[in-house]
């Protein structure tokens, strides 16, 4: 193999393709990264065997061929190159030449033999998304999977089409985070979980842009997403995802509207009374036209008051401040709503067309 | 104690003070920042026994006192505050009130009983200096201490003055840090040593601008610097420390010139090819008008030349690449000039005035 090609380009794809290298594993050959130089293209490919990424460079074939490099070692040679030309050959001893200036590199590759390719997808189910659409879900979602390895469903997200409508739903036991998002068109049922990490990992990938599309397709055992000069292959988690429709109630006796920010930053400073051990919960009051936080610990206590308007009765009740704040964080609304039955039921924040529905359950105090 | 004052300028005194407030400490007092309202005058006082601060902030007193409080809570309460006034009182129990806006903080202080105040120093021999200059003399040798608490004397940093000249010096028995300045006017001889613990922390307090002066005190046991609105006290180092000047040498056999950066990023690009657990040397060859780098590891080879002006004779030399670098990246010249004996006698790299020398002691290889 040999080709000549720019270290910024080829810095792009190695970042792209960095995503699919486990930290660490057993299998040396899945911290490689195969470059592939044939048909006149360039490729990087990279497997951890949950995700699977290939990306295509530009470039210069000189001499085309395949070889697995130690994606790291790659990665940071390249990053440190003095100049934007770079020429990389490899020989018959398996020894990669990096040749970039005056500056030579020599370290030693694998065959691609024991490199496990990406398993060839009918793309048959496609459903096109911009990016930014895609790249929003997912934040506005993904904080709430569980990392329980135990509950296999909760780590990952569902992604159900009904029409022309996609719902994203994340759950971790204490929470459920829902997304809709209007899709451009009309697409057959599907209804799939995504593993949280392929999603972390595709929205780190995706540059965002609101014109830019992606193409997702899916098969039973795989989800393919296509973009720019990229693919992500990632095997779905099995099983069946929870009924999430029976926790959902739209009845309420307490509504309140208050501003985001100073809801949020208010909850931010009782999270200063919270020492890691403890499980400290901010209990809320609202009476009337206001409502009023307290949490009280070991560190001290600590009580700001915050207008509101409401509806229905008063309430005293308590939650884990994280969970308020992790859904306020990914709602770009100013002012939202909170719907609460009693100090046992679960809060609902939602706004009144439903493209966004965050269940917190409360928990005990006294 | 009841007082009011900015956020802001609160937190900049808090930020100055928690500088003398250790991560983990036996003593909880030593935790502790104290607010000293007395004499219309608001102080925060820290001490770790080895560095001891004080810092005078603007603000009202309403009823004079003082308190200890846990630095790293208060610190992170007033840093959180919705608005820029603060009120801050104390009561009978010993429970201190931060209100702000309608956020209200309660949390239990100490009385100051306990606390060890900053012992008074005789202001006796002093010396001016620009804020700048000691900021960059401190950065310019500080990474060549050692952090070895066996060989104490190498954890400091020599200051001597010698008429209008102060010269600083570090060692860490692999290499030498001389950085000479000079003062605006003569002083008497001084010779102590300071922490590098001390200097660092000092470092970050000053604002480093070109016309702040700093003025530093000396005693037997103590040094005391003194500059905008605070103080702070360090112990100093006791002992004698190494006599440098019969290490040092003018006499090489080789005197090479060449482009810093060039140099800099070459041997950055070395490091590459070392596994932390693996010491290997960058090697050197000295041949005409070019060096040539060469490192070879359990990761691969890398080899680059450079263009340099030669005098004298060619060498093969090895290095430490960390320590080239760390001499390297603190000295302000485009060109450097480095000068060498042979393969095992210390190199030298120094300007023609020698306000800068760095000595680096070569490592074997074969």
């Amino acid at each position: 193999m040999n080709i000549i090609c720019d270290k910024s380009k080829l810095l792009e794809g190695i970042n792209i393709s960095l995503k699919a290298i486990p930290g660490k594993s057993t299998m040396a050959i899945l911290e490689c990264m195969v470059i592939e130089a044939k048909d006149g293209m360039i490729k990087l490919i990279s497997n951890d065997l949950e995700i699977g990424i290939e990306t295509i460079i530009e470039g210069d074939i000189k001499e085309p061929g395949s070889v697995a490099v130690n994606a790291k070692v790659f990665f940071e040679i390249i990053r440190k190159l003095p100049y934007n030309e770079v020429s990389i050959s490899v020989n018959e001893n398996l020894t990669m030449n990096i040749s970039c200036g005056k500056a030579k590199f020599n370290i030693p590759v694998k065959d691609t033999e024991e490199f496990p390719y990406l398993p060839k997808i009918v793309k048959d189910k496609s459903v096109l998304i911009s990016q930014f659409t895609l790249k929003e879900v997912i934040r506005q979602t993904v904080f709430s999977i569980s990392d329980n390895e135990n509950t296999k469903v909760m780590t990952g997200e569902l992604f159900e089409i009904r029409g022309s409508q996609l719902k994203v739903v994340s759950l971790d036991g204490h929470r459920i985070s829902i997304r809709k998002v209007d899709l451009k068109q009309n697409y057959d049922d599907v209804s799939v979980i995504i593993p949280g990490k392929t999603l972390i990992e595709i929205s780190k990938i995706l540059n965002g842009g609101l014109d830019d599309e992606i193409c997702m397709y899916f098969t039973d055992k795989h989800v393919l997403f296509e973009f720019d000069n990229t693919i992500v292959l990632s095997r779905l988690i099995e099983g069946e995802y929870y009924k999430i429709d029976k926790m959902l109630s739209s009845d309420y006796e307490t509504k309140i509207t208050v501003n985001k920010k100073d809801l949020f930053d208010s909850i931010d400073r009782t999270t200063l009374m919270i020492r890691e051990s403890e499980k400290k919960p901010v209990i809320i009051d609202v009476k009337d036209t206001s409502m009023s936080l307290a949490i009280n610990s070991g560190i001290g206590s600590m009580s700001e008051d915050i207008d509101i308007s409401k509806e229905g009765k008063d309430i005293l009740i308590g939650f884990n401040p994280k969970f308020l704040m992790d859904a306020l964080k990914v709602i770009d609304e100013e002012e939202i709503t909170m719907y609460m039955i009693n100090p046992k039921a679960p809060c609902f924040i939602r706004n009144m067309e439903e493209t966004y529905v965050y269940l917190i359950l409360p928990v005990n105090f006294n």
